[in-house]
């Protein structure tokens, strides 16, 4: 079972709620599917027109031979990891300390493909260019994520990945792009997919960030990459019968919201602005450049709770879903914006803001 | 790209199909989500009750303790036969030499797993107590599938297989059940789903078999098993955020076609006895014992296709999606009955039948 999340539940029942694109619920699947002909195929074990079409599709718009359609990144980066470890005949790969796959996936990389992790930087910062060239071990595959997530969602200048990238194909590193947000960072680097896309070997993007689809994945490279990455995704179980629930969901969330990841990231920057005004709130980075922050606050995870479900009562804004104890002093959450910020009256959010700082004084 | 299959085609063109409950299309999902409120929580990484619920609902209908639902079978066995290989301390499992996990799913086990199977029984007939009983490896677990898919759907006697749990309980091996078509198989035994699977200590059954759905398992056993089993999913990268359109679809044609496996069930003894009047025709069985048997005809693909073609438009009956060769002089197909067969007017397929002989007696 659940453990019940008071502040989850409150956040749902807001009428303003500020982050993200909508409520997880079933709606979300029945709105992509409304214009679909009851007739179309499905796909069929990875084959077919539907699922063929997008993975065309987003190989090209990510710049790539070819791209194949995961049920979750998950899957997709291990296999990924391990192709390019065979293929260079070593079992080292090297990834930053907060990487997907190295506190949210159980170990998986380890106790399925028995892969050996180089956790490259410090927990708090991102890779450099030093990192990598500091580099001892002999790794098969840098994971570079764009923005690194468990950070706030940072970013490099496009400058150091290119330089990144130059080190990696001098030192015979493939180098693999972890873009579970790749979309959402776009804006901030004034570049295509394509462009960004470049620079790596392979590729993950998500379809439930910022897109914020269901659940779905495409995993892109060159032909010989892909090709084999479809006999590991049969390997790990992800080759169902059919896809298509995610994969049309995908389709439609790409094109409702590919080219509004700008709109998002302007949002993101007016709340953290709102948030760095409040007493003992400091958001991680400072200016987002994305449509995502983290907001840590200097009070324990036990006090923000309650001054947040009185705040959610009073003004009707729900802030967080969830906040994070990070020890007895001191707590944190994650923002993400979406389709739902500008629905929010300035003046209510302005409100909010001015009592939520009233409180948090209130209590020091 | 998909290789055409001209047989497939033709039978998805003709008006009455005999195998099957309907075409693999997105109409399938359109149906289930029918009266499916759009507000319904979408379950959470595993969590909510959307998921809960019917994990509960299997585990009584399996008669244990716990289910997982799992985006798909070849996870959800290869994690079973994984987890007792652990539990035991054994690398070695045994299985027919013919099992989906040795023939279907790309090695996953021995490349993921590093499990070594133990091949019991000859590829043409079913595992046998003195099978097991003259087994000298010792495994950790053996896993029976009932029906034996590929040999056209056999099944032991229920008192063989009683006495096949007996001897394993007493050897300190775990029994498995490929339940792939469990609900398939009840009305032969006349037994309930839990007395089956009381036989067994953990069992996988699939929702888009006779049941029709789209895709989803769901894996059942003690709660330390499915609790295991849960760690597993997320590191096969099956653990997604959102499982429900698989879950809602499962649940839907679960409830739709339970009751109706004694009907397919006598539908296939009624075909398979106007196949075994054709010449050069033999089902395997010869008779069923559920709603799927194979069809050898002693003639090469090559010959049977056009026949068939010509056979589909003549008469408006599509027999199979797809014929299989076996060698120069012989082919066979899978027939596996489901809601289309009521819908074939008898004197139609009768003088299919009749024409199919004709035609057969012709080649000859």
């Amino acid at each position: 079972m659940a453990q019940a999340n008071p502040i989850l539940e409150a956040f749902n029942q807001t009428p303003y709620p500020v982050t993200g694109s909508g409520k997880f619920s079933v709606r979300l699947l029945l709105e992509a599917f409304e214009g679909i002909d009851g007739d179309t195929d499905s796909d069929i074990y990875g084959n077919g027109k539907l699922i063929e079409d997008f993975q065309a599709k987003m190989a090209a718009f990510l710049g790539k031979e070819r791209a194949v359609f995961f049920p979750s990144g998950t899957m997709a980066q291990q296999i990924a990891l391990r192709i390019w470890s065979d293929e260079l005949g070593k079992k080292k790969v090297a990834y930053h300390p907060l990487c997907h796959l190295e506190i949210h996936e159980k170990d998986g990389l380890k106790e399925l493909h028995h892969l050996e992790p180089v956790l490259l930087a410090d927990k708090d910062r991102l890779i450099t260019l030093s990192d990598v060239g500091n580099m001892k071990e002999d790794v098969a595959c840098l994971l570079l994520e764009l923005p690194q997530r468990e950070i706030g969602g940072q970013l490099p200048a496009f400058e150091e990945l290119e330089a990144v990238a130059e080190l990696c194909r001098k030192r015979g590193i493939k180098l693999h792009l972890d873009g579970a947000r790749l979309f959402e960072v776009l804006p901030y680097y004034g570049k295509t997919a394509a462009e960004v896309c470049a620079l790596f070997d392979s590729v993950y993007v998500s379809f439930y960030k910022g897109i914020g689809g269901i659940a779905g994945a495409i995993l892109a490279g060159g032909e010989a990459f892909t090709e084999t990455s479809k006999i590991w995704k049969r390997r790990h179980g992800g080759d169902l019968i059919s896809l298509y629930p995610y994969i049309v969901s995908s389709d439609y969330y790409f094109e409702r919201r590919k080219g509004e990841m700008a709109k998002y990231y302007a949002a993101a920057m007016e709340l953290a602005e709102l948030y760095n005004r409040c007493t003992g709130l400091k958001t991680k980075p400072e200016v987002p450049v994305l449509n995502m922050f983290h907001v840590h606050a200097d009070v324990s995870k036990e006090t923000l709770v309650p001054l947040f479900l009185d705040l959610y009562k009073e003004t009707g804004i729900g802030l967080t879903r969830n906040i994070n104890a990070i020890n007895e002093t001191s707590c944190y959450f994650e923002v993400s914006l979406g389709e739902r910020y500008e629905a929010i009256p300035k003046p209510l959010l302005q409100d909010a803001f001015r009592l939520l700082n009233e409180k948090l004084n209130h209590i020091k």
